[in-house]
């Protein structure tokens, strides 16, 4: 067995003594926390981050871009050198095999996402992606044999709503397959686009009950951990994602000969609306939170009245029924306000995601194998939705948290500190070994 | 003399009384209100509506744009069919010119212009235009010679800000030409798309004193002659305009993970910003307005935290001074609003145009010859930019209105009778005549 050391690692070195040179371990025989090689990890970040690269630092590799298809050879290599039999599913997820000592279980399935949102940063999906395959790395160099088989998986455009776990999860619709993607091609097309075959998506699905489980790495996005000087978030289950598109109807109008209390002013209504929608989803206790990102108003002119906006809307938190009662009053609201100045509010709902809880019996693991390492620890929920959302329909599901600087992400200032990313890829390990050897 | 007669005009066969047929005439000799062909000026119209013509109506002819090249050929044909000598000059307006019987005197300048704002509609700009030629092409058949020269003017992007008429009236600078304008080209690269020589304006300018006087036509884009029953609008001034770019910073970040609290969200910043120009705007008396006409938020994304803004901001009125007060108040809000996230606002003011006053003794020539056509008018203010205002910087100016039906402009459903458009093309014509004879 040829392996890099990593500099003062204690750990490492004991793991060592547990895996004699050129004998293959099972997991069972496993001692000792393994643990990664998070010098290589940490580079291999840096070299993902090069596609797609800001001018002002992160990302921009929007699923489907030019940037998202560049990176993906490169991927695929990692993969190949952590002895992964690599294939492109028909949604045009990356899968990476490894067989298991024992036929007859069902694979433990774990990765995450690569793709960005416009303008962000370098950790948000990459860092589980490249952790997986680190961990398959690990495995592979240690010479270690799992019992259950395993599959690394990046997720096609997670930011743009989970479009490669629904896929895994889910029949797409026609519809489905026609909204067009923040690329400005249709999700078929940037099936198509990376290799997959939209009109075979059935080869992509997962049976119930068919995977042992889902097992997902990823930076927090908040600044919990951090402010809380904490290394590892065990996850409690994902917030409830609800999104909306509002159009708002008003009346173009000349911005000059128009009198004040003649307009229909779409845009005031939007302003009205926008702050309305933090006024009351800030009026109750709890850790709900609801945000406008985008908006266009039309024409678009300084000197034109604005006769129509459209604009997003989106609610999260852990529990459904309160997503439900902030979006029946932000409704009732928006008449309130379009009735003000004759203008008309339309909500089309794009999105529904329901709460997903993780699997206790995971989140043990996670959490006992945080300790092992020496690792503080803490549960708490994601206010990010994730494709771990989707597959916790068909198997238990454990998510680990590393912190995030700030809080920031979906920023080009998302930082995640690389030994904080290392101490995940080391539990993501070290819980699946646990999973692995569990009755 | 060969001319089309219209139907059921009693002036017109008036004016044809004190016209005899193939003899020369001179506007001293003319007793009775002379009179356009309406349906003509009507037909032209509707057939320059074709260039830009949108799907639901109106036109999309943006300065710079192909559509709004594509136009000029047709009215430099219209002009040449008219009599007149045409020219583009240095900053590409389109000058059409008519030798009077005194050499000596200073020309009487009159038009408009034939951009679009985006989506707007096939009067603002097009009525005076088309009715200038009009007047011309009724003066070149009736045989009636003036004593001054007349020169008619179709000045370039106006609704980008004046252009055409700034070049005529003041230096533009290296700032001013690289200015990005809506077509995507610079000021400097619409000029010479237009066929002028942006590195020759000083060929455009005229000199303080060079004109006898500036004469425009349009459409009210307001709803006050339609609302009072009124067929002619005598405008006393034009507002002025001042306009900014406002850029808010706050912190762009993950819009599931960062609690409410611990937001610095741009776009609820501009809500409370738009709210709060509308508030101050309609808090004093008068006939001022303000206006948010555009809005960006960066990234634009429905999961995303926005952590820019750009919006424009517009204020009107015929009182600098209350301009300047409006806008002291708004820019004290904004720095209000910003501290209660943690975001900032950016003010860059980018057009000042003063208040122009129309000159009294034109007013009344205007208001003399609507009456002897036996048509009602009142003197009102116009809450529009226009050409005219800074003509006024060189000589006495004067604006002809005619009814806006429902006051709608700059949009699909703009639209004015034709008789009302002819009835602005006849005083026009009268009080082009008035100004000639006037010592």
């Amino acid at each position: 067995m040829k392996r890099r050391e990593f500099a003062g690692s204690i750990i490492a070195a004991a793991a060592a003594a547990v895996l004699p040179r050129n004998v293959r371990a099972s997991t069972a025989s496993l001692a000792a926390p393994l643990k990664v090689n998070g010098a290589r990890l940490n580079a291999h970040l840096a070299a993902l981050a090069e596609f797609g690269k800001n001018p002002q630092g992160g990302v921009s590799r929007v699923a489907y871009s030019d940037a998202d298809k560049a990176s993906r050879p490169y991927l695929m290599q990692l993969m190949r050198d952590a002895k992964l039999d690599v294939s492109v599913d028909a949604a045009g997820n990356i899968l990476g095999r490894r067989a298991g000592s024992d036929a007859s279980l069902k694979p433990i399935l774990f990765g995450s996402h690569t793709d960005s949102v416009p303008e962000g940063g370098m950790y948000d999906g990459d860092v589980g992606s490249l952790g997986a395959i680190e961990v398959a790395q690990s495995l592979a160099e240690q010479n270690i044999t799992t019992r259950h088989p395993l599959e690394v998986v990046i997720w096609q455009n997670e930011e743009g709503g989970l479009w490669g776990s629904h896929a895994a999860t889910a029949v797409l619709t026609p519809a489905d397959l026609a909204t067009v993607s923040r690329s400005g091609k249709t999700i078929r097309e940037g099936i198509a686009f990376l290799g997959g075959d939209p009109d075979h998506l059935e080869r992509t699905r997962r049976a119930k009950g068919s995977l042992t489980a889902y097992l997902e790495l990823h930076i927090e996005q908040g600044g919990t951990l951090e402010q809380e000087k904490l290394e590892i978030g065990v996850v409690e289950g994902i917030v409830g994602i609800h999104q909306w598109n509002v159009t708002i109807d008003g009346f173009q109008n000349h911005a000059g000969t128009t009198a004040m209390n003649n307009r229909h002013d779409a845009l005031l209504s939007a302003a009205r609306f926008i702050e309305a929608v933090n006024r009351i989803v800030t009026s109750e206790p709890g850790r709900q939170v609801g945000t406008v990102g985008r908006i266009t108003a039309l024409p678009g002119t300084v000197n034109v009245i604005p006769g129509k906006v459209e604009c997003t809307l989106e609610l999260r938190d852990l529990d459904a029924k309160k997503i439900d009662g902030l979006s029946t009053k932000i409704q009732a609201e928006a008449k309130k306000i379009g009735a003000m100045n004759g203008t008309t509010f339309a909500f089309a709902q794009v999105t529904d995601n329901v709460p997903a809880p993780t699997a206790p019996a995971i989140r043990a693991m996670i959490a006992a194998a945080a300790t092992e390492l020496g690792l503080t620890h803490k549960t708490m929920p994601s206010g990010a939705g994730h494709d771990a959302q989707d597959l916790a329909q068909l198997c238990p599901v454990g998510m680990i948290f590393v912190p995030s600087i700030g809080g920031i992400s979906h920023a080009p200032k998302e930082y995640s500190r690389p030994q904080d990313i290392t101490n995940g890829a080391n539990v993501l390990l070290n819980t699946l070994v646990k999973l692995d050897v569990a009755p």
